[in-house]
């Protein structure tokens, strides 16, 4: 999705791809075969371009940092990257820093966690994504699974909250922030299934709080390129970050169809040090559903019947095999009338996920 | 720009390209380096395509039948784009289908061209293009040079005409056809230069005139794809049909940005036999001005300035070299107040071209 805004702004792009059909790889011409995980196939890729930047932020913290050694422009920067990365380190400085979160601590043995005190949740400091690396705990038993698992932990509230919010800007190089409407995030099992740009109802003093916390942390930890800051709103009217992205995000993806400037395009903009676009809403409201691999295997037969259904939505498809749950494209629709934009995106989602009508 | 939606739509381009750094081998990974005008690349450019479409109309009209011969599904077909290709083979069409074109005769010899009646348009019947092969002859001594160029020739009336036109309608494999709002085109010696959608002022009659004709010509031609039809208003209130095209078309670029579904996504939905999108403008007024090499020699420094001053204008830069006059991007705003939305796009393309304030 970073290969539109490209175009149009005659950047070109060269790929890192895991295999010569991943979704980016089909739509990027320059592109290298290799893993992330290896450092000279990062060295291949990197070789002829002024700036790095990331889709993921799964390259290892010691690779990146032996790039920048050697020379090479990494936006966001190690040193930034690393709080998306590592949720201990995450959570050590905003709260260094005064940014909300909820309560937490480091935990090195279950009785750490039953000193925290249950229920809670338990995480791995790195890796985990979508739901995975992230465990509710209620009791002692539940502990074996994470202290099972490898790497470091640490613990957290469970917090009792409205709903997730999302708060995205985007950091040039030259240090100029812009930020686009904070929106609200709907997740089923951590995954995020649907987006409401901006989010319902949201009093305009949260609202205020939240971006101010995405842009202190943008400011503090120095990203370049897009953050988005997935916030709890709690019951009792507080924001608290409970992660962080630097990089295009799901919760961002209204913006392609949404905002006159997408999170792609100042994301592109804001590693390659250009002035950032303004990040208005084309709409009053836009909604985002992802497609999750579901009943519907063929897509692009079943894109036909989306597309007839609804010829205002638009329709993603990312070009990958489907399987349960994988995030297999999105749809959009915009409009004036948050019901109608709810019904027209849902009702296309669900054409293409199940294939029949929700 | 075909490449966006298709990454979109999740649809697979090949390109056959005519070198490596062409604009559109640069953002389409499967191309095959070689030239329309050979019928062998073109052959191999199309072996593993469902369907062959173009981006221009320049492919002889017997490779393409040689191609639809050998059971390759080419849409527009060769029938519908010969329209598109050859002027005498379109003005007889028009004519017997009674849509409204400017006086015209075929014309051999310079004699004709005298006897038809000075002062008037001599135009090269096949290959002509943004003014070339277009002559405006006043005299006989005007008539060396085109009858000097080769191949046949035809003579057109001088309408005197109060503006330029474009009226596009998307026509699908399936018969299904959805139509722009029509736009006015201002032209500088046959290249456009800026876009109006929708024209402002237009006559409510001449506007359905003008759709109508364009709805005719698809379905009478068999058009598949994008059609854009050239018109021109006359001074006495006549909608006249100048040219056409059987593809996404210049005067159609402002739906990139100010349609709901553009004209390249329309061109791809219609050639797959796809339902077609929606074309509602995204808001009242959509300016698009085209970058004609100018004075800026290194426009990817110069996209900066231009991306600061009017951060809500939207820049696409072709990636080709700057030469004088040559198309090598565009830039649209969009908006409620149409002096704001040219002033802001005339300023951005104005710091793209000259480098300074328009």
């Amino acid at each position: 999705m970073m290969q539109p805004p490209a175009i149009g702004l005659g950047i070109r792009l060269t790929l890192l791809a895991e295999g010569p059909d991943v979704s980016a790889a089909q739509v990027i011409a320059d592109h290298h075969i290799g893993t992330h995980a290896d450092l000279d196939d990062l060295r291949r890729a990197v070789q002829d371009a002024p700036v790095v930047t990331f889709d993921h932020e799964h390259v290892p913290p010691e690779h990146l940092r032996t790039l920048v050694q050697e020379g090479h422009d990494c936006r966001p920067g190690p040193d930034a990257l690393i709080h998306a990365q590592d949720k201990l380190v995450m959570r050590r400085r905003l709260t260094d820093l005064g940014v909300p979160c909820p309560r937490w601590a480091p935990v090195a043995e279950p009785a750490d966690v039953e000193a925290f005190g249950f229920p809670a949740i338990v995480k791995t400091a790195r890796g985990g994504y979508d739901g995975k690396g992230v465990w509710k705990v209620e009791s002692a038993a539940d502990l074996d699974e994470p202290f099972g698992a490898p790497g470091a932990l640490l613990v957290e509230e469970l917090v009792p909250f409205r709903r997730e919010l999302s708060a995205q800007v985007a950091r040039s190089a030259t240090g100029e922030i812009v930020d686009y409407p904070v929106v609200e995030s709907r997740q089923v099992d951590g995954v995020c299934f649907e987006v409401i740009a901006p989010a319902p109802n949201l009093d305009p003093a949260l609202e205020a709080r939240a971006r101010a916390i995405a842009r202190t942390i943008a400011e503090e930890l120095d990203v370049v390129g897009m953050l988005a800051v997935e916030l709890f709103e709690t019951d009792d009217d507080r924001i608290l970050v409970n992660e962080l992205a630097m990089r295009p995000h799901n919760t961002g993806h209204w913006s392609i169809d949404g905002a006159v400037t997408s999170q792609f395009e100042n994301h592109l903009r804001a590693v390659m040090g250009l002035p950032l676009g303004a990040t208005t809403p084309r709409q009053p409201w836009s909604v985002m559903v992802n497609i999750l691999g579901g009943a519907v295997e063929d897509l692009a037969a079943q894109r036909e019947v989306a597309l007839a259904a609804q010829p205002d939505v638009k329709v993603h498809l990312y070009g990958k095999a489907v399987k349960p749950g994988r995030k297999v494209g999105h749809v959009t629709a915009v409009g004036e009338d948050l019901e109608d934009v709810l019904r027209r995106a849902r009702h296309s989602a669900a054409l293409l996920t199940d294939g029949d009508l929700a």
